[in-house]
């Protein structure tokens, strides 16, 4: 009998989603599927028939190794929520009859939260229908770390490891003119602060690491920042600063719109112009203190760094897409491949598989006894729980000086 | 007789000029000078007599290896220019007393324009003053790549290396999602545009590159580039820009500050505030086409990343700080080191030496017959000059995840 799968990619990009799709194409190679479909741009591709055989661009092993060190979403990527069943059947009816038409016998997808609610919701309606030829199967992927169950998620690690990286390089550039100098970095994270708190990992002998971390997990208090600054500054000349761009008051009032209110930024059409947080709170501090400021933002670049991917991650983050496979083959359906931490000192793992409703939909923040030091640090318990997952280099192949990608 | 040297940083920092100083280093030891000082922040430093014993910190060859691969300067920098000697005849005198009393006959500066004037104004005061027993020799240095003479400047081909490579990451990233949006890029360079002139290395068989290219050498026309935006966005849903972050209006006029009298920004004190180019512009495409924009800054990331440094780059910067001491030791003053590139294919250079007074205080920028369609892309002989300074890697000594560097 045929075994036919499809696999789709969902959700912002990080540095080893394709990994995870490399590891679903390899193993189920390996177990004897016929065809391997990619879906375009992921169920909302998938709906209107846009799909690709992966065999066509995948050729050798050599492609899955560059595939693994591609950053961004190979197939393309989509933010489309699935409606409920109550409120589109016909949009279930359709994927299933589009499925049987392909002969699709698993079906895999590779994402966030959000992508983990397709999987819920399109598993319980096969449940519900009886439909049991076609299994649905998640694997798991965000660089924010906010998946819950998982020890961790694919993504991070490798995000992680770039915020370390590049801030240590960002302390060495902040130290070097003898004056004062706030350089205040925003890293991504709107509600869970994982990858703010990855600034913790700069510090080390060699480097002096960052002064201040800001997480959303607790209020920010702007006078408090004001006085710490201050206190800082009666010690050291340049000070650096790390915030989650998602960083709010205590009435729960984003700190880039809160910080607007005393300096009310309007344009010629009367709208408000909001800036990022770093450059909200380089603007307060330069008000305050007088002092030079520098607000830097990692932006986009912190999820697709993978010329500094961490090789923990990107093996980790295949063994997972193979792990859906072998799940799946096996017939399991409606869940999701997770990562269990067996101990950090010596940092084992292994992957299994899990009930996809205890974790659609569900955000895992960083544990408030993490952060110390009246919230603007991490524990070392924090630390121990990151370094393991920057561990290691999957460096590009370079060929004429760049980094080698494979695209569609 | 004793040979004593000192060394010192100035100006911005790049992923190289730690490499200088290792070369100034190293060969210094090798051709037998005795002691080997370091300014603290450059000649600033220097004038309140802060200096260190270099071999306090760099013991073995290890840390050589270790210096050419951290980025910032080790020594600290300043931006500290020497009055003229007119003006104030005792900095010279100053200078030249602490220099005798600690038996210095050669002094090294490492560093951009600004610095070149520091060896011009020295060298020719101690000429004036048939002070013989000191020489003054500049080593080059500045990721702006805007030196004159020399075929192009250590920091350079790392900063290019970090541009191209990052460009290609964010291309990926760019095109993941199925919509409109139009990323715009903002690259260092105030006057010459040779760093955003590196964003055309991102494109290849593995890359569609990016869409266009502003350099400050050519005035921007705010009214073409939305009509250009509106042509791709015909046949592309995203569009990738790249803009230097000096590009002016016809008047010479910050597009930052010219694209903000459309909508004037002001804050509470009525004062005007500037965002950077690039959030600037994306300002005003979403305004004009209501499209999703996303500004990018590499900011002072893209001076640092010496974890994905140019082999090259970093080669030739140790080169070139050997050259300065030879040369110096040879009896050459007032000289600076340069690079002479022979041919593209194969890429072949040496070093030598040239009077710093054609090169202090000169700008050079990107031919603009390089600069073509219409002013928003770079000609293949643009790209060929460019290719030879990125290749090979350059790769930190990677310690529990991290890059390893060195300070005091």
């Amino acid at each position: 009998m045929a075994k036919n799968i499809i696999v789709g990619q969902s959700g912002g990009p990080t540095s080893v989603i394709n990994s995870s799709l490399a590891g679903v194409f390899k193993i189920a190679k390996e177990l004897g599927a016929d065809k391997i479909y990619g879906m375009r741009n992921g169920i909302e591709g998938l709906l209107n028939e846009q799909y690709i055989d992966m065999t066509d661009y995948i050729k050798n092993d050599m492609d899955v190794e560059i595939l693994k060190r591609t950053p961004s979403a190979f197939l393309g990527s989509c933010r489309f929520k699935l409606p409920t069943v109550e409120k589109s059947p016909e949009t279930y009816d359709k994927i299933i009859a589009i499925l049987r038409k392909m002969d699709i016998q698993h079906f895999f997808y590779i994402g966030g939260n959000d992508s983990m609610d397709t999987i819920k919701q399109l598993s319980t309606y096969a449940k519900d229908k009886n439909i049991t030829d076609i299994t649905f199967m998640g694997v798991p992927k965000t660089i924010d770390n906010d998946l819950a169950v998982t020890d961790h998620t694919p993504g991070y690690g490798s995000a992680a490891k770039y915020i370390g990286a590049t801030l240590k390089e960002i302390i060495r550039d902040a130290l070097v003119q003898p004056i004062n100098i706030v350089t205040i970095v925003e890293i991504m994270g709107r509600n869970a602060g994982w990858l703010a708190a990855a600034a913790a990992l700069a510090k080390g002998d060699d480097c002096e690491g960052v002064d201040l971390i800001y997480l959303p997990e607790l209020a920010f208090d702007i006078d408090k920042f004001l006085t710490k600054i201050e206190e800082i500054s009666k010690t050291k000349k340049q000070i650096v600063v790390a915030v989650s761009e998602g960083i709010k008051d205590a009435n729960g009032t984003y700190i880039c719109e809160a910080a607007a209110q005393g300096e009310l930024m309007v344009d010629s059409f009367g709208h408000k112009a909001l800036s990022g947080t770093a450059t909200a709170l380089s603007r307060l501090v330069a008000n305050k203190f007088g002092c030079k400021t520098r607000p830097i933002e990692f932006s986009t670049i912190q999820r697709c760094a993978s010329h500094i991917g961490s090789l923990t991650d990107v093996n980790e983050a295949f063994l997972i897409g193979g792990q859906a496979v072998k799940a799946a083959f096996d017939g399991e359906t409606g869940k999701v491949g997770i990562y269990n931490r067996i101990s950090n000192k010596p940092y084992l793992m292994n992957t299994s598989i899990y009930d996809v409703n205890a974790i659609a939909n569900v955000e895992k923040t960083v544990p408030k006894e993490w952060i110390i030091n009246d919230g603007t640090y991490l524990s070392q318990e924090a630390i121990d729980y990151m370094k393991p997952l920057i561990q290691g280099e999957a460096l590009p192949y370079m060929v004429d000086g760049l980094p080698r990608h494979i695209k569609l």
